[in-house]
């Protein structure tokens, strides 16, 4: 089963183990289950990656492109938004949801009305960069038990920023979707 | 590696080889390289099914939610649509297709109007409905090497309106994004 990805994707699998590049610090339930609590996670490209891994989790997610940006909002979203791997940025999130069998329901005008239009995800978000950078890999087709999952990366004096942007997310109409939320804290 | 898919995505593979239900009546080439002519296709429910079957191609599809279309539209069409499976429906068309880059690398916004304000792919559409039935199956985020794989289902007497159909979306703006497209042809 070869899987042959366009590097945009960039498809990952996240393995949460005894081995890894970032050690993991905190592993919060905000919503749901849990995961096992683990020592470090270990990030590898590729989604058929961590098969034979000895795991107490894998994770799997591709980028993928766009879904609710406006390419107004995307030309200013772009050139504000950091890469991933900066050397004075070596904290991380990695934040798994899951949305309700109801938002998966809406119509796409609907889910851009709550996401943008009421919840000001884009808009209330850009105060944020490029202090924190962040991927957001998509899992829901790939038969994984999250919908996304988010990683991001700051450094120690940002950490308070993060906060109040996760905070600010959660407090928002779109987060009332959410069914499932686990929040993991790394650092390396 | 077990893939736990949600009901409403219909993860599907398509195998292509001496076996399976349906009788492969033409393949065509539309657009760049075509796929080894077979004989026969069977279609599988999971995307892990077919890793060990003796196909000579195999495609991968999960059907997921509704990318562009409104709540107007999804309601207009919603009753209108038949299921898939219908009696007095054995042609069936598998039409697998790839988008440009430069189709994904637009917005939101720029990829709707293309696809429904200047192509008019959904009111357009609508008309064929319910002679044809039809399950959009994407496959881009699975590494496959097509973005989506559209399956139709028509009775005999509607098969110049399937021709109709597929001519018309073929001679919109959409279609100049397809650097890709296979037509396959089946009955039962």
């Amino acid at each position: 089963m070869t899987r042959i990805y366009r590097p945009e994707l960039h498809p990952a699998t996240f393995v949460g183990g005894a081995t890894g590049t970032w050690k993991i610090d905190t592993v919060r339930a905000v919503t749901g289950d849990a995961l096992p609590r683990v020592e470090r996670l270990e990030v590898r490209v590729g989604t058929d990656a961590g098969v034979d891994a000895a795991g107490a989790w894998i994770l799997r997610g591709v980028a993928g492109h766009e879904r609710y940006v406006e390419r107004a909002e995307h030309d200013r979203l772009k050139p504000a938004s950091p890469p991933l791997g900066r050397a004075d940025a070596p904290r991380a999130a990695l934040i798994p949801i899951r949305k309700s069998p109801g938002w998966w329901a809406l119509s796409q005008d609907e889910r851009r009305r709550i996401f943008e239009g009421r919840s000001r995800h884009i808009a209330d978000s850009m105060p944020y960069l490029p202090r924190i950078a962040r991927r957001l890999y998509h899992a829901r087709e790939l038969g994984e038990p999250f919908d996304f999952l988010t990683w991001f990366e700051f450094a120690p004096e940002h950490a308070q920023a993060f906060e109040d942007l996760v905070g600010m997310l959660r407090g928002r109409e779109e987060w009332s979707f959410v069914d499932r939320e686990v929040d993991i804290r790394l650092s390396r």
